[in-house]
């Protein structure tokens, strides 16, 4: 792969994306091994900017890195300061000249990471960034998919929950797609964006006649139910949620379920579904330090 | 020894105690020579769960695991959030999708890191629990002592302050009657329970005619202050503390001075007795650290 | 060099200064070049103790401490607390325990550093105690200097800002004058103290008469500014800062300047003199990990 910074899954060609999750499969077993280290980042400087606190990506991350042998430094930066374009461009500016050869980046404005790609000849990654994409993040829910299915031809992903504001929806999404999955998104009316070759349902049981072989539970932003269009935790729970009603449905027919985590239990998953079988959620996890042990180590780092 | 995990110290058996503190001795020599990194841990992960704040324990543990080529990963906890019993297991169930070899826990709740060793194949490690243990800390006390009186036959350990809350009490008693040493307990009557095997006093003078060798002085938490059965630090000082003038009697004896650290000046000991030849807290808190990593080494990672 | 500890640039001779921008110049190439660790600094154990929030020059300790095979653990301090003399005492005597074999310090207190050296067999290395003195940082103004000016003869060093409250100020402008610079200082009256052999102006154009060769930007501390001496931060960029006005005439001469870091832009600088190719602000930051390395490998760590 001949690209510097992975800032979104839209401009990863099918080609880079298959090299990304090929590379994930050798180091998910160097990984799980925990024998000896793969130090094919020994000597290179991986530095945190997360603007966004977000214990799990930023852990992942730092053990996908310290496992190839980089340097991981946190670069703490103040969740509330309100940050202006200028001095992201000066803290760019600081993290190049002390030769950071990875920038992973979070934060709530779109499109961040691309700018600071810009900046810099550090390979940036986006750890996130507002609405827009969570690139790891779509290629580590592939991953898992493709353990389960080798061959996606007609497999069919429902994605719940507020897909408008969900960087992961758009992500994964994309990915799935690009990939040879049909996906469909479920959500309340208003949040559900209408998408191009993506299947669309505001009532579950609709969603359940398209016959999903996954069902992929986006996280509930609790901050977010003041909204006008977003109704209460338990309302959300009955309307688009994984009762144990419809966990009984799900289980007798073996389908599978996934949720980017970390989950509000009795929201978006009933109990039940955490400990079924065909539960994904660790899986997902464990997949995400292979992946971005892939993308550490297939990226180059060029010139700006 | 084939444990997995170290929860508290009544479980150990007297063997498996022994082997601890024996290894720590030549762990304690790599340590203090700091010439090389000994790489028993390479390639291993450390993840410090870390619900209450502690920098003492935590640096002693991260530099334990790093001068033995752990790669250490602080999974940061916001310490105000009430945790449930059932957002921990979802946080075990990410920790050891990362592989964690070794969590660290840290937690006001009684039993959960025995709880959290249950739900992961990992090595779990009680960093303090409530009131319940404090595992690594009554094991380099033990160490500590040991350096001293390398036979612990009729050595008289009194223990002082509020007992009751202290988990620190409660694992050096532990482990040290285990070895053979007479421990005795000093504090306010309703903070000093009664146990087999363990002399009780609530004056220090009668205390003292039990002829302590090693007054192991308790940190008062400043935040009990209130409690009604706490008396004010200055009022604590004159009843349990080591005073101006109980040190002069206790220098004069050549008895040793123990505090798990870090003290509060004026209240459990005063400034003399910090500065004593036989006061023994930077030896305990280097000892911590070969502790640990005879600990950290000891352990076996195995199936959940 | 013989010396154990880093406190200040007075007390460092001409040949230990020359000894460390010498060595900071291969360490530089170790650095950029990025190929490999110069694994000089393997099994030693860095402790970073900052009382006062950093995170570039705690960022910059790390990177080059890291980047020579150091383990470094930051021991976190509420920056809130209050910290009195006796307890930092404590506090160092278990960073010793725990065989640090560097203590970084920074702390609001002039002179802590230096009491804590005393304190301690570690080598301690003051990352800035107050308005006394930040060496490392005078180190890198220095070295980049003479990046631009391999003969320092007859040069000419502005430096504007709070020089009265400014430990670089006073670290830069004493490693400077050692080396055979001249240096001038500007800022309002009652900030600039008069300093023999330091020429002293108050007013942007008198000082522009001394013919600068490099002008040497001070950070304005915002939160300053509501103190007697101290005029609003449009005023001081009317006054003191290099308005674009002031840029035109400094590019038209081909002057340098410098910053110490973060800039507050239309304070200090204007934007376009950010963007100005002879602006060395970057350059800085990237000889600040050389001569941290450098610093750090230099010195000796010897008895208490």
């Amino acid at each position: 792969m001949v690209r510097k910074d992975l800032l979104d899954l839209a401009s990863l060609s099918r080609e880079e994306t298959e090299e990304i999750l090929e590379q994930a499969k050798p180091l998910k077993e160097v990984f799980q091994r925990s024998v000896k280290k793969f130090p094919a980042l020994k000597g290179k400087t991986v530095l945190m900017l997360f603007y966004e606190p977000s214990t799990r990506t930023l852990s992942s991350f730092e053990v996908a890195a310290k496992r190839m042998g980089a340097d991981v430094t946190v670069f703490d930066v103040p969740s509330s300061s309100v940050v202006k374009g200028e001095s992201v461009r000066d803290t760019v500016d600081t993290l190049q000249a002390m030769q950071a050869d990875y920038i992973v980046v979070r934060h709530q404005m779109p499109g961040l990471p691309g700018r600071i790609a810009k900046m810099t000849k550090a390979s940036v990654i986006s750890a996130g960034d507002g609405a827009h994409a969570h690139p790891t993040q779509g290629l580590l829910d592939a991953f898992t998919l493709r353990e389960v299915y080798p061959t996606e031809e007609g497999k069919r992903v429902l994605i719940a929950g507020d897909i408008r504001h969900s960087r992961v929806a758009r992500s994964t999404s994309t990915v799935l797609k690009k990939l040879g999955y049909e996906v469909a998104y479920l959500g309340p009316g208003s949040l559900v964006p209408e998408v191009p070759g993506i299947a669309r349902f505001t009532n579950f049981e609709e969603a359940w006649q398209w016959k999903p072989d996954v069902f992929y539970m986006l996280r509930v932003q609790k901050e977010r139910q003041g909204c006008q269009f977003f109704p209460s935790v338990s309302e959300y729970h009955k309307l688009y949620g994984i009762t144990e009603d419809r966990f009984r449905r799900i289980s007798e027919e073996g389908l599978w379920v996934m949720h980017p985590g970390p989950v509000n239990r009795g929201v978006e998953l009933c109990d039940a579904a955490m400990d079924y079988e065909r539960c994904l959620i660790n899986q997902q996890v464990e997949n995400g330090i292979a992946v971005r042990m892939a993308v550490l180590y297939l990226l180059k780092q060029g010139e700006e």
